[in-house]
């Protein structure tokens, strides 16, 4: 059997270990093949080609549920699961997600992108099938960082609570999240990878305490309380954190070894109530360049195989908003002791490696757990320190109660930059950066800000650090606009206070940080045609620029706003409601992205689907001011 | 010294236990008093005087940080840090608050309302604190309850993670959180509080192993490893979850007893690192009724305090909402065993207490775990059961990325029932259901609405069961309008249809959920002055009825929304975008919470400070749009 006649992973049921090892070798080279490629994540899949072999040889995938956490671990999945014929298609618009989704396959029993959801799900279907009295198995595949999150462990104190709810979870720990995890939990991980599987032995030594040479005859009453001690705690370690919260603990087991693991996950399958299955994995296995390099391969654009290095890029880049972001924070932590930034598990994504790197002591990664990462910054506020949380726009959703009661109602001055704010290209709906302006506009005390470009992006960043109350940020994923960068001496912008680009009589457009550069586009496409339009760079979503905007609006009586966001309670939104409260009747359009899930495919790419380009935005002004282009 | 004198915790250095005790009653005697009289958090306070007493003691209250989660439990902190004069305003409008408000007192370091902030907090002070080399000590105090939520379990992830940073966790476990507690953690803590306290024997087992007879002879290889075993294994069972975590763990203490109390703080006062005191506390101490009932006393309105009953109310009242859903739920849940009710450790206040009772196999209380309940629900709807997931509009801010992640996105069907939005009264900011039309309406695939009355908010329940996508309905805190309800037959509405309630030509009020009997109310008024106003039900948010709003707004030219809840992207702000996108430029006012935090104060008095009562309407109605009231 080769990898390429597999539509069913149950037609694997019944292989050797060596055949299935065949597989596992196919698999690897697809992998490799098609990321090294299209891009995508290398590492996490390659890391549990064998456990999924091993796992899905004990199932029947007509009828058991698997749900993978986050989902970028899950291309050997998909690759047995039917979809090899389209593999090459990864990452690109109508091709295959980088993430699971059911509407992908039926084998895909739900959609993941976040972190830390898997054990919940799996518990709700557990639970419904004991409430129909059906009979199938349900597994959650978590890694080591994943189970830090929160909500895994509330799924975790939930499950170990339901001692007839059967139900796997299987830790695929290869001690590792994107960055390397943080935690008291994965440094307990760590010892149990390194102990010898005990975990058949807390029946024996039980036994054994019982023929211990002084257990027969008189003993001193000191001796006889130890012995009672000792035997009510000769529990084995390994294991007991799980185990005294209702979990039946197996492992750690070699990840990369088959037969071991599918003895493992036999042995699970006839507990009753919840499994942990404890499996140390390697993350980047077989691919000398990801082992060697875990961080660095965890995800990454095409790259050549042969060396493992990315392919030159054809023309030098303007740097990413989140370095401009990230070497201007090293600075201002140079310069002021009481900066600190935050991470959550994400310091190469968002620019904190070089803080990490260059002023160590100011740097805190606290793991999968933006919760525990906002609040943690309001304590660190209400100190005197000036906490600067950068977390994706998608990724902050997870803190949203934390910015609306640790730091909004108590007014402390946090800084928050959230990064990937808009379309983010391939990760596809579950990280679209769509929502943080609808989310973040009702939130009280925050003061609210998008930069048009990299050099106003550290403008905005002094201008958040060094105001008295919460503020937020939004940048784009990717390059900035290539502009020329201060190196120091930053100077804040007025809170509210918006710019105006160009002035004109025919129509007004307000357009909000990533949007300005196309609506400065649109207007001189305009301008082409004949039409006039003015351009404002709104800066705050948070006081809007009441004062330079509705004069403006009242006088030319057509308004126009762009923004990178959902256009339900976005910055249109804000604008029309200001228009209201000021009694301002005049022909408004809000351009953004509508209400819709916007699926992956290049950033060029979905903006073209949403209308977004200046051009497109151009014809739409048209149609709805009836303004004339043919001229 | 008695209470009264006391205007500093300091004051209370150097007493003896037995002049503490005598401050102890003191301090029950007058929270008993005034929660009898004005309504408030009884239990929880009750519980912790002698804890409060104890830590204060050992700590210096001028330069130690002390944070209270939740703060429902911090009426004794509040009576002993120079409150006791004003505490009889308790909950009161312009009086003491029933949470922890920083801007309150120089005492309350942190403020809370919601569960499970309390560590990470505390440990932000206690990062600042060592960044800034200062020396002050940091103290959370947790309930058991709370302990569940993720957010706290991250916390303790990254705080045993931290071995040099000194913070004290009190783990304040009563065996309760507002219902009793649920979850693998809660039995854990049971077992201990059930065992010796063996915490410091961890040192001397290990000594004495060494002792043992067998230690120095020959032994078989199986006995040589047994010992082997047996010394690593020779931990305490008691406090291992939380040693193995990287805390010190200390207790179970009684958490009645000062002396023992103080001997144990002192001791974790002179510990490195984190370090977690369990101490046994019973909810309600010292007053029997509240002993004996720690549900029923957790909270409530004024009672007669000898015999320990509500006054009875002067007149009947309708029905609440609450307990008008759990009814309703009750009835479908019997008919339909696909429908499950789900709660986050809220049964009694949600109505689900009913459920709980009538149909207990298709109730599930998940504990203090928001996030959990939603991914949950979401497994569930994946397998075709019907949950129903009840949380207050507050709480489920704690899951809002599950909502959008695991619920919209997947388009699943879970109903979600936001209970206490709009205006809470005594609760305050923290609990102010302001913000959900805000935060839910950008959620894609949702479909949420509003019920004018009772008998609407069932036929809203089945609309929301039997439809195949995600839906949620929000009800105010309180009773309903006394409407008839139907027994059972209730029939779905259509989705996206309002209801026309009058017509009229000068004004459209659009009202929303509970402000359509306002709404109506202001428009009987508006037409003993001749202007003759147009009211509309909205029922649905999302999708709004376009198709009855627009030709009523251009026809009468003249609109005003009405909400209870936040105005930045709120129900007004939808209106205003749908006559946006349509092109419709008329004059328009949206009527709801401006941009504020809403202090405790009665719900009447919330609302008439927020302009909200017919009366100040038809006011702020005539003022816009320039309507004469003489005549």
């Amino acid at each position: 059997m080769h990898l390429i006649e597999l539509s069913h992973p149950n037609q694997l049921h019944g292989l050797s270990v060596g055949e299935l090892e065949v597989i596992a070798k196919q698999i690897r080279e697809k992998h490799l093949d098609v990321v090294s490629t299209s891009g995508g994540h290398l590492g996490p899949g390659l890391g549990v080609v064998e456990l999924t072999l091993a796992l899905y040889q004990t199932l029947d995938l007509d009828v058991d549920r698997v749900i993978w956490d986050v989902g970028h671990q899950a291309y050997p999945h998909k690759l047995i699961t039917g979809r090899t014929h389209q593999f090459q298609t990864l990452r690109q618009k109508g091709g295959i997600a980088g993430y699971l989704k059911r509407s992908e396959s039926r084998f895909d029993h739900f959609g993941a992108g976040h972190a830390s959801t898997s054990i919940s799900a799996a518990l709700g279907m557990a639970m419904a099938r004991d409430q129909r009295s059906e009979n199938f198995k349900c597994v959650a595949i978590i890694g080591d960082g994943a189970l830090t999150g929160g909500m895994a462990l509330e799924a975790i104190n939930h499950a170990g609570h339901l001692p007839k709810t059967r139900l796997l979870v299987i830790l695929n720990d290869n001690d590792m999240s994107i960055s390397p995890p943080v935690g008291a939990l994965s440094t307990y991980l760590n010892r149990m990878r390194l102990s010898p599987p005990v975990q058949f032995l807390s029946g024996s030594a039980e036994e054994a305490v019982k023929h211990l040479p002084f257990m027969g005859g008189e003993l001193p009453a000191e001796l006889e309380r130890i012995k009672e001690s000792m035997r009510r705690l000769a529990v084995p370690k390994v294991g007991a954190v799980f185990e005294e919260l209702g979990f039946t603990y197996m492992g750690p087991v070699n990840g990369h070894n088959i037969a071991e693991m599918m003895r493992t996950f036999q042995a699970a399958h006839r507990c009753e109530g919840p499994v942990l299955v404890h499996v140390a994995t390697m993350k980047g296995k077989g691919y000398p360049y990801a082992e060697a390099d875990q961080v660095g391969y965890h995800a990454q654009p095409a790259f050549d195989l042969a060396s493992g290095k990315a392919y030159p890029s054809s023309k030098p880049k303007p740097p990413s908003y989140s370095k401009v972001f990230g070497q201007t924070l090293v600075k201002l932590c140079e310069q002021d002791t009481r900066v600190v930034g935050i991470t959550a598990a994400m310091a190469t994504g968002t620019g904190l490696d070089l803080l990490q790197k260059a002023v160590p002591g100011q740097y805190v990664d606290v793991g999968i757990a933006e919760q525990h990462a906002v609040t943690l910054a309001a304590g660190m506020a209400c100190e005197g320190l000036k906490p600067v949380v950068a977390i994706y726009s998608t990724f902050l959703q997870r803190a949203y109660d934390q910015l609306i009661h640790d730091v909004g109602i108590q007014n402390l001055p946090v800084t928050f930059v959230m990064d990937r704010a808009g379309i983010v290209g391939a990760d596809g709906p579950t990280h679209q950066g769509q929502y943080d302006i609808s989310y973040m506009r009702a939130i009280p005390n925050f003061t609210i800000m998008a930069p048009k470009d990299e050099a106003e992006l550290q403008r905005m960043l002094v201008t958040c650090l060094y105001h008295n109350g919460p503020s937020a940020l939004r940048i784009p994923r990717g390059e900035g606009e290539g502009v020329p960068l201060a190196e120091e001496g930053w100077e804040p912008l007025t809170i509210g206070q918006g710019e105006l680009i160009t002035d004109g009589d025919d129509l007004l457009i307000v357009a909000y940080g990533a949007m300005v550069t196309p609506a400065i586009l649109t207007g001189n496409l305009l301008r082409s045609y004949g039409i006039k339009a003015a351009v404002i760079n709104a800066r705050f979503l948070r006081p809007l620029d009441k004062g330079l905007i509705l004069p403006m609006a009242k006088r030319i009586g057509r308004l126009v706003t762009m923004e990178e966001g959902s256009l339900p309670g976005g910055f249109g939104s804000a604008v029309v409601e200001c228009l209201s409260d000021h009694d301002v009747s005049i022909s408004t359009l809000r351009i953004g992205i509508p209400d819709i899930l916007v699926n992956h495919a290049s950033p060029k790419e979905s903006k073209q689907s949403l209308g977004l380009t200046p051009e497109q935005m151009v014809e739409r002004i048209a149609i709805r001011f009836q303004f004339n282009l043919d001229h």
